[in-house]
């Protein structure tokens, strides 16, 4: 049997099984299914550690983002998981597998896109290894941060009755992926969308506010798209979850580009991926007042996009308060 | 300019002058040059942490390695650079990019060699990331130790006058590889340097033992050879090291390999690399009964083959006591 025929999940199962084995060891560490390792750290604090790997012609196409584009978004997925457990970022450590054929300024060009964002959010680029490779562009980034024990967020603690609300607007990046694969026309709007894709912003600051309020259950980024990525609250909290389509947050943006192209934004918005806004559910008792207080510090919404309920497993949509058939669909990468 | 033509050590240092930035804004931690970044933790530990990144047909060739035994090196690799600092490994992180033409027994057989290693020495598999690819296969392993701050070895710290030893044979791995590069019809001696290639033995027992001795100045493992390794703890150290080819310690399988094919000794003893085993000076004064200890602890020699010198930049080779103007050469991999 070969690889191809137990796809991605197949992969991640058989590896996963260790990786829950060796948790299950040491009962303080939270291993898998989470957007970082959890490690003890001390008295009042955890280690937070977390990797993610890129390859070229998987994850992105070398000629469609810049070199800069491909250093911040390198790091920016991997500061993401941290601000995912209400973490702060401390070091990076990266690994470059390159081929003799790329121009030196690229990646020149490609390192000051890491380092900026490094910089930005006092992370230290603190080791890694590099190597020529005769295949495709690798890059992988091992991120280590912390948080206080009793503000680390995780996704299998939602409860019944939890609002779910989002940081950000959802579907811009995957709009401008598709944007991208399509090689629909450059305007203001487009370049828009496609800057949301290669520039992700790593909702730290926001991550870490949330953390401090104990109302505040479940948290996550928004990699794989909600459909996907609440599922994996719903499933490790044992709970069901509504979410209301139409209450997506999108941009004027990308609704404008909808209509154009006849792309359909609930697809787009639930399902297309690489937001990196966060995903959090919060005691309805205390979400007005945390809604108010977070729009005070941000200036912007939490938008609250559905509910956690007791009966049910995995996601429900709705459109206008009725239940939907409707499935949102992502859309192969590459 | 291509990066083919700025070389591995361009592209190396392209990228330590950010890392070398980075950790000399924080001078308590330790960023580059040594086998780890060195970061405290807490009043009386260091966290040890170190990421190497193996591509199909520049680190390892995938027919000519079982799937088990590349699991196994994957994660020996990375033990052996806690090993070099004195530490004790704690966590891995597996990133793994694989084709979907591989068959899943391969990749079963690759984790079973991965966790049996992990399991022996109390190294908990934490996390990673997985994906396919149109490309070689990637690994990439970041390992997670902690060493006492007092017992951290570095590879800066080697004193004139030092003698300068390793813990274990040089030039098997090297030899191993070469028959498997030339296809040396192989037998029982051709097989065992293979093992030794394919199975290295990351020596952290050694490594924590030696660490408990002030008089061991500096350490660092035998990844690239001794000619390349002791000239990055020369440099480091800023001091000149004289190493005596006759008493670089060789296995008799070896010794026979080499007349029988004529191959040259001292190149694989002093340059083909992947040893794995731990390069340490030690004070001069303290030498004979620390080697005499360590023999009582292993069953094994603490082997003298050279001192550090105040004269001198570099290593600087020494035959049947008198300088000699051979230099070692190592290979080109693949």
């Amino acid at each position: 049997m070969k690889i191809s025929s137990i796809g991605e999940q197949g992969i991640i199962d058989l590896i996963s099984y260790r990786v829950a084995k060796d948790a299950a060891r040491n009962s303080d560490a939270i291993g898998i299914g989470d957007d970082c390792a959890v490690i003890p750290f001390g008295e009042t604090k955890n280690q937070l550690i977390s990797t993610d790997l890129l390859i070229e012609g998987v994850h992105f196409l070398k000629d469609k983002i810049s070199a800069f584009d491909l250093g911040h978004k390198s790091l920016a997925v991997n500061l993401s998981d941290i601000a995912a457990m209400g973490g702060t970022p401390q070091s990076a450590f990266l690994s470059l597998a390159i081929s003799g054929e790329t121009e030196v300024s690229w990646l020149k060009e490609f390192m000051e896109g890491f380092s900026r964002l490094a910089e930005e959010h006092e992370t230290r680029l603190l080791g890694g290894d590099t190597t020529r490779t005769p295949g495709p562009l690798v890059i992988n980034v091992t991120i280590v941060g912390a948080v206080e024990k009793n503000q680390t967020k995780l996704r299998s603690t939602a409860q019944a009755g939890d609002i779910i609300c989002v940081t950000g607007n959802l579907g811009d990046s995957g709009a401008g992926l598709k944007a991208l694969l399509e090689n629909v026309k450059k305007d203001l709007e487009i370049e828009f969308l496609i800057q949301q894709h290669h520039r992700p912003r790593p909702h730290l600051k926001e991550g870490q506010w949330l953390a401090q309020f104990k109302e505040v259950h479940a948290m996550m980024d928004v990699s794989d798209g909600i459909d996907s990525d609440l599922n994996k609250i719903s499933k490790l909290s044992r709970l069901g979850a509504k979410v209301f389509l139409d209450k997506l947050p999108i941009s004027e943006n990308l609704e404008n580009v909808c209509s154009r192209q006849s792309w359909n934004k609930f697809d787009l918005s639930a399902a297309a991926g690489e937001d990196y806004c966060l995903l959090t559910t919060v005691d309805p008792r205390a979400y007005d007042l945390l809604a108010e207080k977070f729009r005070r510090e941000f200036n912007s919404k939490l938008h609250k996009i559905g509910e956690m309920t007791s009966v049910g497993n995995g996601v429900a949509y709705f459109l206008n308060e009725k239940p939907t058939a409707f499935q949102p669909k992502g859309f192969s990468h590459f």
